[in-house]
């Protein structure tokens, strides 16, 4: 059965990759997950920690941008499925330049937001196939799109 | 050896594809076959019962196609080969867009279908490099691809 | 000022291309249309005509739908935009097929079509960025996406 | 000598698009601007204007957002260098999003914002070849990128 | 209207190319054609007169491959159509070559030649979109894609 | 460490794919080899056995060489290298052909023929990044591109 | 007749440019040229010059190097052919990089350098479809690439 | 657990390989290396060893680049990372060739040199997401990737 690869980009200040990660465990989906490093000040300081100090607040933004990069492209590019979480606080543009270079890369995008961002968001669904609000819908949609299976429905087990 | 993979398109209201997943298991080829969620309900109401009720049937019908989407695209562009089938009933207007999107794609395509359908389908099947009408023809033509074996031929095993 | 490419792809029985393009011209937009051949007789019988006959009716099709895949392969591929028209009648798969093709090129697709094939079509307006009914809203999209003007609409000039 | 196309994404309520392309024209620079429909309403109000209302709030956005799509996807891959430009105001995630779509497509990209968005906007000016502050700065990088001229350099003309 | 770009590959001993140009010039097709050289010496003697001897004949048609490569590959690349002509002498591998050439790039071939190379031609044929015989089928090819004339029907212009 | 994957191209009459099979087995390579199916009454009967007899030969062979672009393009795009044999007979046209189609997508090509065909191949050895004689000396060149050994010389374990 | 557009990429510092450019003016060969910004001072103060000052050289060099490549990757992308100069000083290792550049591109590329660093430019010039010495041997292989002639051949025009 | 793969390219004559790679495995990092051929003798003799003398020095170098391009290019574009030492000899242009050739394929890519090269290489730098100077901070960068560690930080394992 094949694998599917889903990154997980977007928020880092909750708990919703675990609970979408918990949700596909019960559910049993053959997933393997990514996404960015999700340790705040380790993405933070990255650049200047490994490769030396910088006065200018610019180049020490820029030089742990560039190694994140390094890993969340090659991820983005190698994922069979991309969700994008938008939170509740922050700017959050990289969430939607990831939602981007997706978008630009075929990848199917499930958009993961509260209904208050609707508006301001309305670029980024567009480009998506799926626009959720909650970790379980998510999962739910792995569940349909790799199984076949809808909750409270009588599914016979359809042919992946 | 190589493992093949095969998207089976199109028709879901006959056996077609167990008739193929069958014949291809006893003649033990390395396939892995894919296809749509095949069953009808759950393929219409996805969208509906995952991510929340519409009351125009155009939405409703909208965000089933696009999580379908997530799946079927995957799988098109990840299969070696594309079996497209066509069948007596209904407009199959999903089926034709597969196979437009797997040429674009450049991937190999065998329709399926009746000889009434041959006027009708003829940019698809120019579009193909193989017109079967049974499950055991196409099943003859994975035997003879991946073994170079053709049924009452004196086969010696060709190397892959 | 760009001009823009648009092909025009589906049905060949009734008038819908003159519409659009009678609108275009109103509207005084930079748009260059292409489209298959429309001669139905033409289309059907180019293979034949020009490179010998054939008894066998599949290959009297296949001569001639690849010759015309020459023409339609060709012009789909260079679109900036491809119009896809399902008509009231026949299979109309080469539109599908039509559509898909332009999907997997990425190319924004607008389909053109009555209410009624809503949930035959939904895999087809799934992967399109409008689903218009009239010629009239294809010309007023187009009069928007080229110049930002909405009728009715106090319009200053949007740079483009 | 080349005609450059130049993509102008991101805020609409302010002039920076006009200061642009006015330094451009005193330094006859061959450069095509394009842009999305800078006329708000319209951009919010396209889809529905056009297609037909909506009560949900939602697709009213959708079908607006992807007809704003076939604008700003075509001009974005026709355009040899994309500029964003990123406000004060507003969430701002569509011009995010184009940045990274321009970034998949591995299109030259200058930002344009304040200092204070340094920290936001990391990931984003990671992945430009330039980060402006002003219009001026932008007039300049194209004074430079297209004739190779530094104003109060003696400059002998490049050849181009 | 489009100007339509035909690579004429193969066979450069007769006068094929002037037969197809000549007809195209009677039917005021708006075509432009590019060729490899034809001058037979010029395109064995280019490397070895412009760079320098060499005493091995391998080297001596090394070099010539090549710098005919620099033509050939980019005007390949650049068609709209490729036409290959397989003659009655000669291996014409190179014809061979830039035929499957083509046909990974995804260009639609016309091959021309006798139906005596039908089955040592097959596999080339079998790419193709038309296999001709004569320049005049070619030509009619031609009208038929670009302006939908058949000759000896009743003709309305085909939009193009 | 890395299992390479190699096609072994052309001539089916004579061992030579045996003869470099058995040399890389005796260098113990990590490689895996394919080929088109080698048994030529089934190649050029596939079509008709599997689908149907045809009258016309030209359909005969037509159906026959579609079905074997089926197995043959997968395992060409799949491939790391590419090994074309052009041997004492017959045309061989659809060497050259997987020649250019290998070329196109940027495949690693090897040639091997005897000199004699030096001047009827230049243009296929111009595109191949080696141009061997014997099976064996492919079978070095697999030696030094795998594991960066020369026989005869002292080598010590090159990383890969 | 095509316009070919040439990249003339490496050394700065002799007038190489001008005697390939003055010759195909002789010649009347249909080029646009192209180039990096050749004003050394003007290259490497771009960066600061035009985006503020930086202590740290690195930066000052980083800033310039990426303004730069707004010119010449979009440039390399667009040209046809690209030359690559070496010339006796410097490491230039950014003429190095743009051949690889090209060459990943599918360019065809050609070198210009003396004897002398026939082996450090080993893996360059076999990547290159011709390597030459002089600028007037690459004016020579424009004129028959172009246009089929050879110096002191008889050369009948032709065909492109 | 996905395997990273990583291509060092670059310099052969210091031990910045084994460097790398004993550090990796102190860290348990799940990467595979590949790299050129690293016997310098074989890299230059392989072309006349494996295919035949030649008299000229530049067949010479020109039949062993070819056939180092076999590995490297292969290598190179099935690479994940690309890490491009430069060191205090040579000219080593076959390094920035690389690097180039990386590039264009959007591979992330990671420079190593002295600070000595800041100037000489700052289009290469530029194209990089990271600037090493030494094989430690190599393989930080490394533990960073792929498992979002820092030295020194307390660090919860980051969900890849």
């Amino acid at each position: 059965m094949k694998e599917w690869s889903v990154y997980l980009s977007g928020e880092i200040h909750t708990d919703w990759r675990d609970q979408i990660e918990s949700g596909v465990r019960k559910s049993e989906l053959p997933i393997i997950f990514s996404s960015p490093v999700t340790i705040h000040e380790n993405s933070d300081d990255c650049g200047v920690e490994i490769l030396g100090e910088e006065k200018d607040p610019f180049w020490h933004d820029h030089k742990g941008a560039k190694i994140n990069a390094i890993r969340t492209r090659t991820l983005i590019e190698q994922a069979d499925i991309v969700v994008v979480r938008f939170g509740e606080k922050y700017k959050q543009w990289n969430a939607a330049f990831d939602a981007g270079y997706a978008a630009a890369l075929g990848k199917p995008i499930i958009t993961m937001h509260e209904p208050e961002h609707r508006h301001a968001l309305k670029e980024v669904d567009g480009a998506a196939l799926a626009v959720a609000r909650t970790a379980d819908e998510v999962v739910q949609i792995f569940e349909y799109v790799i199984n076949g299976h809808l909750r409270g429905r009588q599914n016979r087990v359809a042919a992946e």
